[in-house]
């Protein structure tokens, strides 16, 4: 296993140890248990916007905490659901008033350990379940996995409560944007997660995996490597039937890397994608081209589309300030 | 070869249509020559500065063109210097009476390429040639590499010439900045090169190389993979050796990736590095943790250390709004 690591056990405290220095103007990391949130209080009266999942995602979450996203984010060990005392702490420690808004992404573990701490908080609070991966069908047992749009969902329900939306304001919005949000991914690699010490999965050189979440897990379908123009339709055409955005609809169109896939393809990835909708006559409105939400080294991408209403237009171009979402401020 | 790729000979232009379409508030592609250019006109007498190099860097150097940064910059082919045709078109387009600034990475074919356009140029320009790289000593035949530290020196110059400085202020910034900056990186993997198809050089599981550039290319040594530690006490002792940093210095302390690197494993090296300057008593006053100055696909990363005076602080904290880097505004 080729990684930068000291050792197996001390790897996330390092890196957030490292995390915390590197951006000690925005936030701090509390270490028992872990949580990152702002340096700054939450104003009197304020959703506190929380969010959390396994590591190995990142920046998705601790990079967006900050001033116009979220108040703080409960990292949990490598591919593994934080704990209910994390979520409880972040929220005790965070809560001002204005009750906590729980952004979950919708696997097992999660949701789980979220709710737990949901009921143990004796706070007013309300939970967002993201569920933006449309590889699988609506009626799959377990429902879709939150994938990234939750950075969408974040960015725009963290936007709503800095400006004062109260906790069930936040929380319909967070439904609407998660509902107007598809995303679809594909893998041209496995990633390595450090405890396995090799890849997860096993893939030749001519082939890829459609519909990959962002655990190094297998897609839907391992087919044979494609184009890239040919891998865009059938990502874009898939979202395209989910959300049947009509002509003049504007929309917010992420590109995002997995980790290991240079800015060079993202940017070939979002011009097909882009040229995909404008055909239809989209408005792209928005844009995001990067890694965002990680699947530790994976090589690979996802498409995201997000249909915008003014609303949601607005609060996505509203100053937000953390480590790895900046702008406006 | 396992890339989002549709023809070789069309990956740089879809790219870099992409790069212009999401980014279209900030910048515009010229085609024919290629440069991207700010979409708002160089003010008049300001000092136009301008970078450029192989493509395959990316963000560097179009994700830093902006407000506060790079007036234009020339895209060459993969790993291959741009034409002066492209240095001298894009001078001609955003020179606005202020003259040209060219900020170059030491290469033979960079050097070469903009020393001609810039003797073409009908206007006063000036050349900050770039070479903070340290694995190579100072009595080097071709003297050493432009590598990450090239984004301190574009941010710094840059914000001096958006306050009015004029260019032989800004030449004699530049020069100071790339003096007071080393940068050593080490790589785990090669990177693949798209028209080669494969991995530039081969290299076992349990090996490392220690001092490589930007361009895939092996280092001044292949060593046994180390820790983490081991890696970064190496790697900082290298650079404290360059530039002898006296306690109570300030910093910067950037840690980039080479464009296959998890942000986890970054911040965790930069922890580290961190440390290594702390217990000497240097201040780190400012931290820039990412894949900023990238090989492709490579698995490394490289650190830089800036020594920072009162006005090069000053100057790295203005407003910037490009791409890929952007605060303050």
């Amino acid at each position: 296993m080729k990684k930068f690591i000291n050792r197996l056990d001390t790897l996330l405290d390092e890196s957030l140890n490292g995390f915390a220095k590197a951006h000690s103007d925005i936030i701090e990391l509390n270490s028992e248990p872990h949580f990152i949130k702002r340096t700054k209080p939450t104003p009197t009266g304020k959703v506190a916007v929380i969010s959390g999942g396994g590591s190995g995602h990142e920046p998705l979450h601790i990079g967006f905490v900050g001033t116009g996203m979220l108040d703080a984010a409960c990292p949990g060990q490598i591919f593994t659901s934080p704990t209910p005392d994390q979520m409880l702490a972040a929220a005790q420690a965070v809560e001002n008033g204005g009750g906590v808004l729980f952004i979950v992404k919708n696997y097992a573990g999660d949701v789980m350990n979220f709710e737990i701490a949901a009921e143990m908080l004796d706070v007013p609070n309300a939970t967002v379940l993201v569920n933006d991966d449309v590889s699988f069908p609506k009626t799959h047992s377990t429902g879709r996995r939150g994938v990234a749009g939750t950075l969408i969902v974040e960015k725009i329900v963290g936007a709503a409560a800095e400006q004062g939306a109260d906790l069930a304001t936040c929380k319909a919005l967070g439904d609407k944007v998660n509902l107007a949000t598809a995303s679809l991914g594909v893998a041209l690699t496995s990633c390595t997660v450090p405890a396995l010490g090799k890849p997860t999965f096993a893939i030749s050189e001519t082939a890829m995996e459609m519909g990959v979440g962002i655990h190094g897990e297998r897609g839907r379908a391992t087919i044979p490597l494609g184009s890239a123009a040919e891998i865009v339709e059938q990502l874009c055409h898939t979202i395209d039937e989910e959300l049947k955005p009509q002509k003049n609809q504007s929309v917010l169109l992420h590109v995002n890397g997995f980790g290991a896939t240079p800015l060079m393809e993202l940017y070939l990835i979002y011009e097909l994608a882009a040229q995909f909708w404008q055909k239809r006559g989209i408005h792209i409105a928005r844009s995001l081209v990067g890694n965002y939400t990680t699947s530790i080294d994976m090589a690979g991408c996802s498409i995201t589309l997000s249909l915008l209403d003014k609303e949601l237009l607005s609060l996505w171009d509203t100053p937000v300030h953390t480590a790895n979402l900046r702008w406006g401020c």
